[in-house]
């Protein structure tokens, strides 16, 4: 296991931030980039066509759903996770540990693994660094993520515990991976405590990995918090390896993870504040519901070249959603995903040009602004 | 108000089977046709884009709908139907009148119009023949329809009355009506009773307007009812004007009605069979919730060149209908209206290429067979 058939190239940095390419046997994706999540094998409401159009080159799909339904051995069957949802381009899974983590009162943690009570129909699973492996690979993503959990981030003394016991599964999925066209990266936690995710960081960086992921973020820890982990676990990664923050999808929060040198973010943000009638913009969020839209004729945001903004006003996009039209999620997703994609873009060609700190600060301050 | 602006040339006769071409200010269509329907300015889960992709060109909207929900007006300030939802290939209107009699209970009918309560909001409204047609002009469709009562199809003493009514009001509409954008079809009433729909044919022939439908079917009669109305009416309307079957789209019915001279059909059966997992073929119905299907890597329809086949499985789409993913509705609904145009499109050119006759009995017999 190593590193040799993932290559990431860094073509250029400005300050820590970095643009780069990164390389998977379903093609390249440039960094920074965003992931939209596709939870159930499909990015809600849009067929790949319309994902691929807003700009997505790299997308999420969630191993603890798909283990429940429609189940890994269908998905490999079907020709893996490619073929069944028909997205060419690379995929992403997770561990499946989010997940079931979360699962207060349904699951039980020990040495080995988690025990874990299904959403669906309360039947009992197990997951451990080899189960959760095997149904990655399985599902065939590009990338793999170690089996990780994520920890209250406040909780010091269990936060040790924790992770240790996260680095001793690490090795224990490097040891159960079977193949060299999935690439498995490592996860850093130790919550908001900086000796932990120190101490994390250094030795999750000791295994020759294709990438390293910054996890335990944005579980409800302050946007303070958050972004002084990000002060130090990205210097103590490996400098020619993608790092990747998960779960990570707000605006600024991209920024000021591009600012401190991730590579890579996925959320379930744009998508799902979409459904709701949220629109983001590079100055906040739009909320579509609103009457004052009733008879707005502009695009969601004007100059914008998404497929909404070309073809639709708020006044028609705010009746979908009166009338509780599914149309309604469709179009504003396509939009968010596009806002988040032309914003890492934007991020991208101003690393190469030596101006992102000037960016990054001009959008900062116009963030909120509306 | 004549017909001259909205020309139909006929291209080939099979029988009484015909295909046309039918002029409008956004465009032609070719008959026979079928529109899917956007009830509320959008056809269910697809964008304008994917509804054309699928094969359409001509959609009918509902002016009851939209009457109450955005409002008339607030259309015609965003520019019309064709501009507020992005579709720029001919509407279809219809007047309300079927909407507004079916609300058992919560309308009125008088000689001048009808009283009826908001199915939203319960707040009262009147529609009355002027007052469907200013509508309809605010609305803008390529075409409109006269403002009829669609009576119980088994009431002959009512549908008497209903029916004499109902021709009043057709002199009213043309009246009523202020430009020459848009065409005005009448339309014939009369039940399942042949001496009233003879009677309710002539009439409305009488008049020199672009196109004639055939209402108050598909209402709750046998298919044997249906087509003996189907036998009558069209032999008598204008040979050299469309002939429209108001909300009539299952398979078999639209075979039997070219077969009887019908040149435009609608219908909501397509999409929403498409949300209830059902999706249409050739030889039937396939219900793709069935667990049968969950391991099936076969397209819907093997061979069908719509998006939805040439891309993804029935196990992949009963997945997302178990998992209830919204994409579901998109994927089927783009296959099963793809499947309503390729039937029309098909009988299209048997018709000119004269083996229409056998084809339909192809068809007949072979549909129900699955």
């Amino acid at each position: 296991m190593n590193s040799d058939n993932f290559p990431f190239e860094i073509e250029g940095k400005d300050g820590k931030a970095r643009a780069g390419v990164f390389h998977t046997p379903h093609g390249s994706f440039q960094t920074p980039i965003f992931a939209p999540v596709g939870t159930q094998a499909t990015v809600k409401s849009l067929t790949p066509v319309q994902v691929e159009e807003a700009g997505a080159t790299l997308i999420l799909a969630n191993t603890y759903h798909l283990f429940l339904r429609p189940g890994d051995d269908l998905i490999a069957e079907m020709g893996g996770l490619h073929r069944f949802m028909d997205w060419q381009k690379p995929i992403l899974t997770d561990s499946g540990g989010f997940q079931v983590f979360s699962l207060d009162g349904m699951r039980k943690i020990d040495e080995d693994g988690v025990t874990f009570k299904s959403y669906i129909d309360g039947s009992v699973h197990r997951f451990t660094p080899e189960i959760s492996v095997a149904v990655q690979q399985n599902l065939g993503a590009d990338i793999m993520m170690a089996f990780d959990e994520c920890a209250n981030p406040k909780d010091y003394e269990y936060n040790i515990q924790s992770m240790d016991r996260t680095h001793r599964w690490l090795q224990r999925c490097i040891d159960a991976k079977t193949n060299d066209k999935q690439a498995l990266f490592g996860i850093v936690q130790g919550g908001i405590f900086p000796d932990l995710r120190t101490k994390s960081a250094e030795f999750v960086s000791s295994f020759d990995l294709p990438g390293f992921a910054i996890g335990g973020l944005s579980v409800g820890e302050t946007k303070e918090e958050m972004n002084a982990v990000l002060d130090i676990v990205p210097e103590i990664l490996p400098e020619n390896k993608p790092r990747y923050l998960m779960g990570v999808g707000s605006p600024e929060d991209l920024i000021n993870g591009i600012l401190r040198g991730v590579d890579i973010f996925d959320c379930v943000l744009p998508t799902r504040l979409a459904r709701h009638g949220s629109a983001m913009s590079f100055t906040g969020r739009i909320n579509l519901n609103n009457q004052q839209y009733a008879r707005d004729p502009r695009p969601i945001v004007e100059g914008c070249d998404c497929y909404t903004c070309q073809h639709f006003s708020r006044g028609y996009i705010r009746h979908l959603l009166i009338s509780k039209e599914m149309l309604s999620g469709t179009l504003i997703s396509i939009h968010n995903i596009h806002t988040l994609e032309e914003l890492v873009r934007q991020s991208r060609r101003a690393i190469l040009s030596g101006t992102f700190s000037r960016y990054a600060e001009d959008f900062l301050t116009a963030y909120g602004s509306n």
